[in-house]
């Protein structure tokens, strides 16, 4: 009997896991049959963009927190694919902090050369998971939003790779239920001009938090306020940006801080983050855990250690992104190819809670990155997967985020060089604080 | 063994039920064990106001299509329950058209009175439902969204009674995606302020479309453009407020309209309707219907006719509200009671084919309504439902459709006569456009 392999998601981290196979079988590997779900009309997870908010055509919870006029925020030379560069996509070397369209058009690119579209079934969602211990098998219900039919199938292994930024983390705050004006997450933003020449306030210190704000300014908010709660972002801001600490109440359209100072707002966007959240998966297989490096319970950061059978990808927190994705599913791909044999629970369970404390052993962003790369590399070594310069990648990091400190509305017009072709990228055309088309042909200037 | 019944929705259908069985209890029958299962922390459905849009605070979609500044479009009369008045519940005759938190405390009222909180269990969200045919049981799965823990559990008889105006209908136009504005569905409208000078677009012609108009009119907008598919609302709108035909699609911030002229606009909200959604049920339970009078497959608009241990509250289209939410429960309650019994399936599909077909006999609001009082007529005559003036209920409809005739603006000054004690409601002390604080002491004067 050929064994199933579910896998839920056609994001970057499915598309890397139906990459995976698909690199196996051009070596002569015989496949399992591969079943991807995608809720979504298309692939690239959050890369899709849509307009949409909340809910979806079809009553589905709307995934992408993608919003227009989204450049990276990082070099893409942190996230190239070891096994298609930029260059061999684009036929030329291009500058370092790509927009929305380009990202998704590399993505898409490896994905279509690979030709693994036939094995997603898009507009269906997953509606629920069940292990029969007897059998061995899980039994996967769905629902086939455009003919709205629900049906089961069985799996021998089912990979998660929903993602875990699309499941807004929203706070309440005294007041909000008779603040004037519009409130909403980040998930559910869209278009900066919604917030021209209005004042907004900014909940939260960390990249949706800087990267909207920063958008707002560049398309001509009136003024941001930025609230943290423990600790400023502390760049270099313009003028009309100004970090608070902790909202504790809105009054009207008026916002008081934890400093005794208060702000009119027109508009309050709540960059209080993401959970993990899978509503289809019963408690037994149901990852918990807040957005970390190193989650437990998942062994290499891949494997439900409970049962073993069932595999998450990308559910950390990340510096690391496209190419550690490829890296957890070459690895969860070869231990359903019997390639990779796992050790015993409890030995799965020690070695991760090793990782886990030594996540935290200390608090700086160099050891951060030094760590995801260290965890990546430990996947590349146990797989074909190409490996590539993880120091170099390190300090890449490092590079741009000593540059976000030299000028936060600057750092995306520096190059990188790129870890796996040794090509220093181009400077773009243009400030990417002038360039307010964000379209392809735009970016690429063709 | 005592018999289970599952509800699922704790709002004015799923409160209705509850009520009928306790009702049933004080005249000395004794009760199946009830477990009502609401998604949200606390009763009431859609007019549980949140500020909360998209995704709650537990990642769950965020059930109410509730507003700010809403009052009753409709005379209360025509919604007062028969088994506690208005007056019962003031202490002295009330205006017309309450706002929202005012009706609120009217729903309230009766189930406190009533003591069926304790049958409910709050932040607790239906995941699947499933039928054995062996045992004739449901398994219906929850999950405690508090706790964060999935658990399944036997019931006799399941209740939908999750309402049908929570998933909005949202299609896509030509140049959505690169519209320099808002776009939301009637069910994220929160505060009309949000939208005070602007100039918006408001797709659809029904209630959504004139009251979300009404309240951008009444709370400052520059001016409001609505678009109908088939015919204008035509009403008597003031001086910018423009009917135009079917959008065709936006350019930027222009929106085309099919008679070749075109709008500016700022904001574009869709007042486009909902769907009937389910997602916790397989196809063998799931109602599939749009939104008519008399959907199919429900025996007397309320019993599953494939299987009748599933019922549904409140999925019609309603000019009829909580009195038929209440005539439906006291006929639900009085199945599982088996105080009635059901007729064959043949039976009852030759039945509801009937009425169905009687529905588009005629195509006038008169027919329609007297078709829904004619039909909450039949179920109260099976039942200890208090009866009631249905025709004068048909002819408040009607005093009142000749009232927005006269005035859209103005339709909430006039006052109705209670059908149930025939008291004459006051006039308000504020006309409906002035009246801009909606609180219930406002309302209430006290």
């Amino acid at each position: 009997m050929r064994q199933r392999v579910g896998i839920i998601g056609a994001g970057p981290s499915g598309l890397a896991q139906l990459r995976a196979f698909k690199s196996a079988e051009e070596k002569g590997e015989e496949l399992p049959e591969i079943v991807c779900f995608e809720k979504q009309d298309n692939w690239g997870g959050l890369w899709n963009y849509s307009w949409r908010t909340g809910l979806d055509q079809h009553g589905e919870i709307a995934h992408s927190s993608m919003y227009r006029y989204l450049w990276s925020n990082g070099p893409k030379e942190c996230l190239e694919f070891a096994d298609y560069y930029f260059e061999e996509h684009f036929g030329h070397p291009i500058a370092s902090f790509p927009p929305r369209e380009v990202l998704f058009d590399y993505i898409q690119g490896r994905v279509e050369k690979a030709k693994v579209r036939n094995m997603i079934r898009f507009n269906t969602a997953v509606r629920n998971v069940e292990y029969d211990e007897e059998s061995e098998l899980f039994s996967v219900t769905v629902s086939n939003l455009v003919d709205d039919e629900t049906y089961s199938e069985k799996f021998d292994y089912v990979i998660v790779a929903s993602g875990h930024f699309s499941t807004p983390n929203v706070p309440n705050y005294d007041g909000f239920s008779h603040f004037n004006g519009r409130i909403l997450h980040a998930h559910d933003f869209r278009d900066a001009m919604e917030f021209k020449d209005q004042d907004i306030l900014v909940i939260g210190s960390s990249y949706s938090a800087e990267d909207i704000g920063s958008q707002c300014y560049k398309y001509g908010a009136k003024s941001i306020t930025s609230s943290y709660r423990t600790a400023p972002m502390g760049f270099g801001w313009p003028e009309n940006w100004e970090e608070k600490p902790a909202l504790v109440k809105v009054d009207g359209n008026t916002a008081f801080f934890a400093d005794g100072t208060s702000k009119e707002v027109d508009s309050i966007i709540l960059c209080t983050g993401y959970i993990h959240h899978f509503p289809f998966l019963p408690d037994s297989l149901r990852l918990k855990t807040n957005n970390i490096l190193y989650p437990l319970d998942l062994y290499k950061g891949v494997v439900w250690e409970k049962n073993p059978r069932l595999m998450y990808l990308g559910m950390q927190d990340q510096w690391y992104t496209f190419n550690m994705f490829d890296a957890q599913a070459w690895y969860a791909r070869d231990i359903i190819l019997k390639k990779i044999s796992l050790p015993s629970f409890s030995e799965m369970q020690a070695h991760t809670l090793e990782w886990h404390e030594k996540e935290t052993a200390q608090d700086d962003v160099a050891y951060a990155i030094d760590f995801q790369g260290a965890y990546t590399q430990m996947l590349i070594d146990e797989t074909d997967y190409p490996n590539f310069d993880i120091e170099g990648v390190n300090r890449t990091f490092m590079d741009w985020k000593h540059n976000k400190k030299d000028g936060i509305m600057t750092f995306r017009d520096k190059s990188h060089a790129s870890l796996m072709t040794g090509t220093e990228s181009p400077p773009h055309h243009t400030p990417w604080l002038d360039a307010l088309d964000d379209s392809l042909e735009s970016y690429l200037d063709i």
